[in-house]
């Protein structure tokens, strides 16, 4: 995307990339099983902020990528995700009806379709992503294994594990912390790594500063996320508001309250911006993606 | 493993070798969370027929395959077929509660749990496929593309959901082939040629034999399942029997009858065994597990 766009136009151009991009990498909803197919593109087309795929263009950008390998990146850590929330909603896990304002795939389809949606597109994520034929095979094996590392139990299921766990459980801010680093930090991580790995191999001092911002933004993106189930309407979010206060699970917001949460918000945020003090100018995006986390109202 | 011993004992040795590799690629269960690691050793651990690390295992010594790579393929292939043995027994697919002789995943732990156990075996079979490091990179994608289809909804994804759809349906004999294509051809096939490709590149006319070869086992199998559903008891398969049946799902025995059923898979053993004619006297334990498939009583 153009280096000289507004931020906001920046993101919608990539908002726009990644729904095209999504749109060709799913099968057609007329390709048996259509039903199956249709439940796959109804909870990941239209919709979503799209925060992982733009951070993997973000950093895609920054390291020179080729517009196919950084759309497959950005597409297999959405996918990923997207399937994590369909299973996530599901009456055995949080059992929510709405999403992204629309009714969740266990309700507009039924249980057995939303448990396969999320199967095949974590399925889905990594044959897209082993597609991306402008990588080098084996910076691409990295690539893979690191999307399987941050979707398994030692990052995106294990932090859910935790997460069941801490049902009304009077968790420490390390605890939570490390759940939230498992839970939406290991998969923010790694849609910065695999866009930056579309472009270029990286040195250590590059994955140690790309690793200490993507911690960063992860812990904030949590605890946004904890000030605004707080704060904010169900209407706004699309999603149902409060439900973390009413499921009793520990929260920033419950562990700090409301006004350190949003000032250590704003720390996490100044902590993601040095971390990008090695790239200079050439991380804007990267920048600006770390306002967004922490200044957004949904 | 020796080509000199007997079936039976290499069977046994290649079983052995399985569940010590399944050992070491998965997490601890005292690496947290340990219940979900806990869990994912519960159900992957001490069972099985192993029948696709069988698979790995024959096709992997026919070419060469290194020790570490056909484990890690053999792995992988067993941990995306106990992960869909965990979300299919769960309540919204076929709430079955014995699997392989023991209550089944959400029987002994919970629903939340057999849900993110399954996740997380996936995204490790990704893990552990792509550390393959004896496998040239450029192959070792093809490897992991080739198995992300194989599981998603071209492959044992999709078969699954035009099984659920299929209750109360009466399918075709070419439509119940399709359907088990998918559902279970999928992931033998693949098990089949990632034990290959583990050793070798392959050629087309090799691609073509070991693909014939790999559609009449799985077709094979299915039907021998059929068979086994309808006429042994639950102790014996270590799973409820008749459920099909029950659930007034369509079968290769229910369609054509028992004992037509029982002289395809005789015929689909005898074009497995041709389809290996080009591979000559080293086919040997491709050949032998053909017969296994077709002769097993449980």
């Amino acid at each position: 995307m153009n280096a000289s766009l507004p931020f906001a136009d920046w993101m919608k151009a990539v908002q726009a990339d990644t729904e095209a991009a999504l749109d060709r990498f799913l099968p057609a909803a007329t390709q048996e099983p259509a039903k199956l197919h249709d439940a796959m593109r109804y909870t990941t087309l239209g919709g979503g902020k799209r925060v992982r795929p733009l951070l993997a263009h973000a950093s895609g950008e920054l390291f020179g990528a080729p517009a196919d390998a950084v759309a497959r990146a950005a597409c297999a850590v959405e996918m990923i995700h997207v399937y994590s929330l369909v299973h996530d909603d599901m009456p055995c896990m949080d059992d929510d009806a709405l999403r992204r304002g629309k009714p969740t795939v266990h309700v507009a389809y039924d249980e057995a379709t939303a448990l396969l949606v999320g199967d095949a597109l974590q399925a889905r994520a990594f044959d897209v992503l082993a597609g991306a034929t402008d990588v080098p095979p084996a910076r691409l094996v990295t690539m893979l294994r690191l999307l399987a590392e941050a979707a398994g139990s030692a990052g995106m299921c294990g932090g859910q594990a935790i997460d069941l766990d801490s049902v009304g459980v009077a968790l420490t801010l390390d605890q939570l912390e490390r759940m939230h680093q498992l839970k939406t930090g290991a998969m923010l991580r790694v849609s910065v790594l695999l866009g930056a790995l579309a472009g270029s191999d990286l040195g250590p001092a590059q994955l140690e500063a790309l690793g200490a911002y993507a911690k960063a933004i992860g812990l904030a993106f949590q605890v946004v996320d904890d000030v605004l189930d707080a704060t904010a309407d169900s209407a706004t979010l699309g999603k149902t508001a409060g439900k973390d206060a009413a499921a009793n699970k520990p929260t920033y917001v419950s562990i700090l309250g409301l006004e350190p949460s949003k000032a250590l918000a704003e720390q996490l945020r100044r902590q993601a911006h040095e971390a990008l003090a090695p790239f200079g100018e050439q991380a804007l995006r990267l920048r600006e993606l770390a306002d967004l986390i922490v200044q957004r109202k949904a």
